[in-house]
């Protein structure tokens, strides 16, 4: 049978900011290589800096860069990606016995800054009791999908699923944010992804939630623009605080940040 | 010069529950062993159990242990614990700069379920922006210890640092949570830790914050109840969500819960 | 035709407190005299107070009663109340286009502290835009009562109806918040009654709901416990911070607190 | 002894919006006639309504209009006002003890939807308790205008005073959202108040806190930009829940809004 040839990404982004001080910069906007995704080509531009290193990063998924930049702050970044992902049949996929769970998963489960999964416990388990593993994932993700409105301006950097829930509006992030605190809520592990993906419209840095079924961890996005097969992988973590493309330490002017994201 | 003899202490605790069905729980009681602490004996008894695993934890600080209970979860935990974990003197201690600070500390700078540090920046840069490093760990720890009341029942399971931070009442969970999240917004890295100490009133399982200077974790205690080298350290995380000793997946009714800590 | 009579009820009730120093005291707990019922009899015993005088309350329903004590607490409330509120059919009732509402309506379409009707608007608007006025408001009870479990200890004194609607437990004020809240985003003026009601189990003070419906309040109440024809209203209010039994200035502590209420 | 000229100010108000759909809508812009404040001249032109009516407003003070228009919702305001409200020296006032307060006060003593003023008993007994009346009014104003930074954009319409509390930085709603908080909690009556003032920079609609000291209603500005004697009062309420200049039933785009407040 012929192996299906590798989706190719072409990657760029471009973040631009002023300083009115010297200031320290994490910045994370590099496909990580994985088993399921290949760095054919890269190029990390950042500019002028005064210092520059790189740390691994949340379960060893990518690295994180740290900059010292005295005036501006100017990274491009540019890549290829190979991407062998399979595609899944969630509904295949099953839950292990919480009991079962290694210890990379059971971190996984415990509530965080945006995802406090612990105030969803009644919610799931009215909501959701019929249905178990993949299935229950899919009919999570089906839920948000068809209830909330992906709406840019809606929501802000301290909104949590909590909000997410009741307002029903926001975007990737927020989508994600509630598909996690739901899969916890249910005791099935589930961390955050950031991504980049060809049809994320308009294009920008996407997040996506990341489930552990089947003694794996598979990628679901409950906003449907992003396909496992199609999905570079940036960095993992708990929720949005974890996986932030930038962060400073002291006040930074967005001037431009740009992605694009094309099948090669 | 002669070396001092290292601090013992005697660690019992028990935890009786009931239960209403077949219930899967993680346990988290057993002192670590460290490089700065002994397990000199230790005795772990899980009652019935129809399973029972043990899983590494959160920076691969002490164990978690798996048990699936059938009709009641009853867990008897003995040890004794050597303890030479130096005495530090605080104010000494530097603040690395953010941009040399390994991953390891990195992911303890994020804002977490009950450590909401983004939203204490502003705060942290007016009262305690003259004062760095230990100095100012120091001048925090200090802060909340004057001004918030050390008070049984005036806070919950789901009680933020924001919250404690308004209502200036909680218990050790609350002071670590506000201790911690001020030192994130100040970039210096902190974590919060499980453990016993002996002078804990009511004796109980206590939490304490951990932060991150001159390349080390250094132990520091709002609540000003448990001394560094007398500490017996359980496990480690981002904050309460992480470090609970007991984690039920299905209703569990407690009927006993007793820690009793000694010098030995 | 003749007369129904008119349901009456008995209605006893007990606040004893101790005071650690002379403390002002306000307390609603008077059945109010209102067109829809008529005190037959009435006793206030207010123990030793230092000061006694009577104030009106929201909406001019029912009175309120400072007292300052000296060293504790004791207050009696006796009554024989006529009720004779007919029993309306919620499902006949409109909504009035909100223009034409007058002021008294329109105030309690107001968000307020625990119910921040202005976060629930996606969801009102996503589940109940096909129902109208009285046959909305009885799908909204009727949706919060089969999803929601009554569970005394699930929420304390800060919880909001935000909270509720996520964790679907709570006790009568957090239904009625609830309720108030969907209300309110379906811009239906909604308030919050304190009340005596023959069969609430356990016997206590009780709240609900009243919506402004084809021109006047009409009472719901979503944990079905309260029936409008048998309810005798202590005062009106935006939310619970309007309609305590009891508010202390200065610390008291709970000695007894008991509710009798029956058909005479 | 000459009486001193009353201050006349001549404003205009601004409002244009888009409506997507028939649409009806709540305005309050008009500077209110009270003892302290004469409407010399005042004109509203509402553009084309298919609907327009005047209903009283919180506390009998102003008055709101109801608004239905087809395709676009177009005010525009224009008045001279004489203020001759005195300039009273908050430190001389005094707070009554609170079980002399009248209901018209006592409503203000509760906790709304923007100012939980439950949650800042601890706080206000630690910090404000050796000063009592208008000396701490002045106090809690001076604490505020001291601490945080007047920041446009830095909160939005669901910031509460526990998140401009924490984060410090806010516009005029969100200082009188504090101090309103803290002077309820500090058993003194406090609400909220919309109003016109000159010195307003950038010129926009303002809001401020008013407080019950020695049987009256005083106002009080934390930002500091508005004199009483030079304060045109539109309305009053329990935040800015109840004090809205617009609130549209229905989806409306902004497309120009603009305040001009002059000493005539």
């Amino acid at each position: 049978m012929p192996r299906k040839a590798p989706m190719k990404l072409r990657i760029s982004a471009e973040l631009k900011y002023s300083l009115e001080a010297p200031t320290d910069a994490l910045v994370q906007v590099e496909a990580a290589a994985t088993l399921q995704q290949t760095i054919v080509s890269e190029r990390l531009d950042a500019g002028e800096t005064t210092y520059l290193s790189r740390i691994s990063s949340e379960d060893s998924i990518g690295t994180r860069v740290w900059l010292s930049c005295a005036e501006s702050l100017s990274v491009r970044y540019e890549s290829e990606v190979e991407i062998e992902r399979p595609a899944v049949d969630l509904q295949s996929l099953n839950a292990e016995p919480v009991h079962r769970l290694p210890h990379e998963a059971v971190r996984y489960l415990m509530a965080s800054r945006f995802c406090p999964s612990d105030e969803f416990q009644s919610f799931v388990a009215a909501e959701f009791s019929q249905v178990q593993g993949g299935a229950c994932i899919a009919e999570m993700a089906e839920w948000i999908g068809s209830r909330f409105i992906y709406s840019p301006g809606a929501s802000g950097p301290q909104t949590t699923a909590l909000d997410t829930f009741v307002q029903r509006r926001g975007i990737c992030r927020d989508f994600a944010h509630v598909l996690i605190s739901l899969a916890r809520a249910k005791a099935i592990p589930a961390r955050m992804v950031s991504c980049y993906a060809p049809d994320v419209d308009p294009q920008d840095f996407h997040a996506v939630a990341e489930v552990w079924l089947d003694g794996g961890w598979h990628l679901v996005d409950p906003t449907d623009m992003a396909k496992p097969q199609e999905t570079a992988v940036i960095g993992v973590g708990r929720d949005a605080a974890d996986i932030a493309f930038l962060t400073t330490y002291g006040w930074a002017t967005l001037q431009n940040q740009q992605v694009w994201v094309n099948r090669a």
